[in-house]
């Protein structure tokens, strides 16, 4: 059985009808539009896409994998705005031979997603193509905050983070590598773990910018750092290398900290705080807020790669 | 020059300088998120994607046009839903080797479309892709009406279009069989002329049921009748075929009404409205809502396709 077998609408039928819908969800899958409530009377959205062969690999990544990852990347994003999410749209591409439980599949595992953060998918689009391609918009709602960005962190302010990082680069080397353990990091790349709630929270701790890590953590604190004109110190003794991590790096030739620092995909939040505020879990210290621009650890350039450029 | 030359930030850092911001935009590209004005309280959101090959063809369409199709076809749900559109998403995912001038023309046209309604493009991703691909979200606000769904029609409500039927389908039957012109009918498929203002007015009106026209006027009035339990019956005579279309017919050995009546790609808004409603410009009686089942043209089941399904 394939997609071009039970035809678009056959096939937005069975979908639909496995995506529970959450309470901000006023209409659903259906009609021209959906209809989310928006108690704030402002909406925040993103825009994700995730391409095959580019973003994940059928081999690698289950389906309902691959629509875990692509709800996490998009409901990151809303959170680190300090917003709480409501709802995802989802196009989706695919080859015309495609099985239509992996459809299926996918919706499964961008619903379940979604709703660990009281959202679900409200709506979305289908269309045959030669690349399985993955286009998720997610909305949230701020609750009458005032949206944390990039641009407000100021010199003395401490550079926090929430959430894993290098897990999911490790994952990432140790699949192109041939392997499929260590299972932890392996799955962290499949399915990343994402602290939602920390972006809304770091809000109302009066974080003064927060950006979601998925280039790679220097990568994006250098957005902050560009955003904000100012420079940003990360302490490498921040970050302990788990067990698992290190014995990874050591059977695969690479230094975790190329893992931790520059790897994307683990979707943490990065924010920064006035040093006043005591930061409660899950946020911890990472770095500070300097003079100048760019982004260095300790004190000094780095000199690997700190990210990832979908181009290149 | 390519996409991968100027790499992913320069390219989304010239596209983003490229779009105009409208008044619902509170914080537009650059961040992790869009934040857009609700002032209803509540959002209305739809999704479109277009794939290169199957919904447009560079050969066809300048960058410019496709623009305008992805943002008009995703507008034109909003416009459906008796909202008023606020904002438009784009994920765009393109060939390592593309121009950055198509990707930038593009951003043109999408901006230039919703500019056209007070809208502006927020926010958006990019990614290499082998396959060229536009997915689309588009935000609107309902201003305290009620959505215009799809089940509301009622036996005895009459069937009403505003804007073009079968133009774009002829424009898009003129360039497969190599031509270039009639003009107005090749320019409609390349930028579809949509009465977006009719939407929200069709709702102010009471109207009862609304759909836009993109995958066949029959095939789409289809949809309201199987949502609202109901037949539709069209009139052909309620169509008067414009003299190019005629001529190309004619020259094409084409019956006319194939392209009016199952012909999409105009994104016309197809309403009912209760009998007693005076239909204002652009609104036009075609048809009526009767007990039963199914879309009739003059009380006769139609025997050619009615529409277009995008695995098929």
């Amino acid at each position: 059985m394939s997609v071009t077998g039970i035809g678009e609408f056959g096939l937005i039928d069975r979908v639909t009808a496995r995506l529970p819908q959450g309470a901000s969800c006023l209409l659903g899958p259906g009609d021209d539009g959906a209809v989310l409530a928006a108690p704030d009377a402002r909406v925040v959205a993103s825009t994700d896409v995730l391409v095959e062969g580019r973003h994940f690999r059928r081999d690698w990544s289950a389906a309902r994998d691959v629509g875990h990852r692509a709800a996490a990347a998009n409901l990151a994003d809303i959170a680190a705005m300090g917003a709480t999410p409501t709802a995802l749209l989802v196009a989706l591409c695919m080859p015309a031979d495609l099985d239509p439980a992996w459809a299926e599949e996918l919706a499964d595992g961008l619903g379940a997603e979604a709703a660990t953060v009281g959202a679900s998918v409200v709506g979305g689009d289908m269309s045959a193509s030669p690349t399985l391609t993955i286009a998720v918009t997610a909305l949230g709602d701020l609750g009458g905050r005032a949206p944390v960005v990039r641009s407000g962190a100021r010199p003395g302010h401490v550079v926090a983070l929430a959430g894993r990082s290098g897990y999911a680069a490790a994952g990432y080397t140790v699949l192109s590598r041939g392997f499929r353990t260590p299972k932890i990091l392996v799955e962290a790349y499949r399915r990343p773990e994402v602290p939602y709630a920390a972006g809304a929270h770091a809000a109302r701790l009066g974080a003064t910018a927060m950006i979601d890590v998925s280039d790679g953590l220097l990568a994006d604190l250098g957005h902050v750092a560009r955003a904000s004109g100012v420079g940003i110190d990360v302490r490498r003794d921040a970050f302990e290398v788990p067990r698992q991590m290190r014995d990874a790096a050591q059977a695969l030739g690479v230094d975790p900290y190329s893992w931790i620092l520059a790897g994307g995909d683990d979707h943490a939040l990065a924010a920064t705080f006035p040093p006043a505020v005591a930061l409660p879990d899950p946020w911890r210290a990472v770095g500070r807020v300097t003079e100048g621009a760019g982004v260095t650890v300790d004190g000094e350039a780095y000199d690997g790669p700190t990210g990832w450029d979908h181009f290149r």
